[in-house]
């Protein structure tokens, strides 16, 4: 069974992974996890109370076929946690790893974006991370896939849903048809 | 303070108020609120784990702005929660009252749907309810603000809250450029 899992972080950003984890589970049979650094309860930015499955320092690399970084607030702050173990060693393991939002910054302070196209939420987001991947950036409001990472700025749940689900294996037919419903609404009619 | 509260039930689908709420509360300074059936923690469709924060039962319109339901897969289903009284009750103490995807059977369940111009999932949605407002259905991809009614399909989850926020009184042109900033991804670059 494909099996992904998020970082949720107090103040995550519902939207960016909601629909992603919701089709996952509800269409593709995947099992979703969620994780908070210290595997206790987190309010999102809506003010939703969410119990996790675990804390992100009890992820099993080997028992996942993805670890995302939902974004939020926390990540440009000097509370960032520091989750760089848990994606180097899932990046080691061949498995997909995917930031979006700020949640970029934790892949960028992890080095996985050092030598990869990849996007965020804007060429200013990731500077200041140190990293060593700013010629590498891509300006652009969809999700990048290089390989099996898997960037997008907080505007693109769509696109990175389809992303993630491409670097599964899981890009069909019906998913652009699903990703084209999403996009139905910001057409002029 | 404006406060919206949101019907979420078991298996809800995440993505549809989760944009909304998250800005309402982040940037509107809004307070955001959480309703189950029985007051229960719900599963949503993603398997998040979520704490609300009372029953359905114990919505007092009187302390609220609006009242929106968000869908699920128990909406069509024998099991579905009938709140038809606390959204009579908010429509008649002229709150928003708002439904999205299968969350737009309970309002027509209610009667509210049936003299005014309205949308869903899709014409075949909303007739099984016996409602009186087929002649009234609008086929379209974004939401439909009607007074304080607001109603759209699962994949319009931006304009829903575009509508939503109007309905307030709150929509600006902040609100208009974050809502095309949503759009971005779905153009061809």
């Amino acid at each position: 069974m494909t099996t992904i899992v998020t970082i949720l972080t107090p103040g995550y950003a519902d939207w960016e992974t909601a629909l992603l984890n919701a089709a996952a589970r509800s269409y593709y049979n995947v099992e979703t996890l969620f994780a908070s650094p210290d595997g206790g309860e987190v309010v999102s930015a809506a003010g939703l109370r969410v119990t996790p499955n675990m804390a992100v320092g009890d992820i099993d690399v080997s028992a996942v076929d993805a670890v995302l970084v939902n974004g939020g607030s926390i990540w440009s702050t000097p509370g960032a946690p520091d989750v760089s173990d848990v994606l180097l060693r899932a990046r080691a393991a061949g498995k997909t790893v995917g930031g979006i939002c700020d949640g970029t910054l934790a892949l960028a302070r992890a080095g996985l974006l050092d030598h990869i196209p990849h996007t965020s939420n804007g060429p200013e987001t990731l500077p200041d991370t140190g990293y060593a991947g700013v010629s590498h950036y891509v300006d652009q409001p969809q999700a990048v896939l290089s390989g099996p990472i898997v960037t997008a700025p907080g505007t693109a749940p769509v696109t990175f849903m389809g992303a993630v689900f491409e670097s599964l294996g899981m890009r069909n037919g019906d998913l652009d048809f699903y990703i084209g419903l999403h996009g139905a609404e910001h057409r002029q009619s």
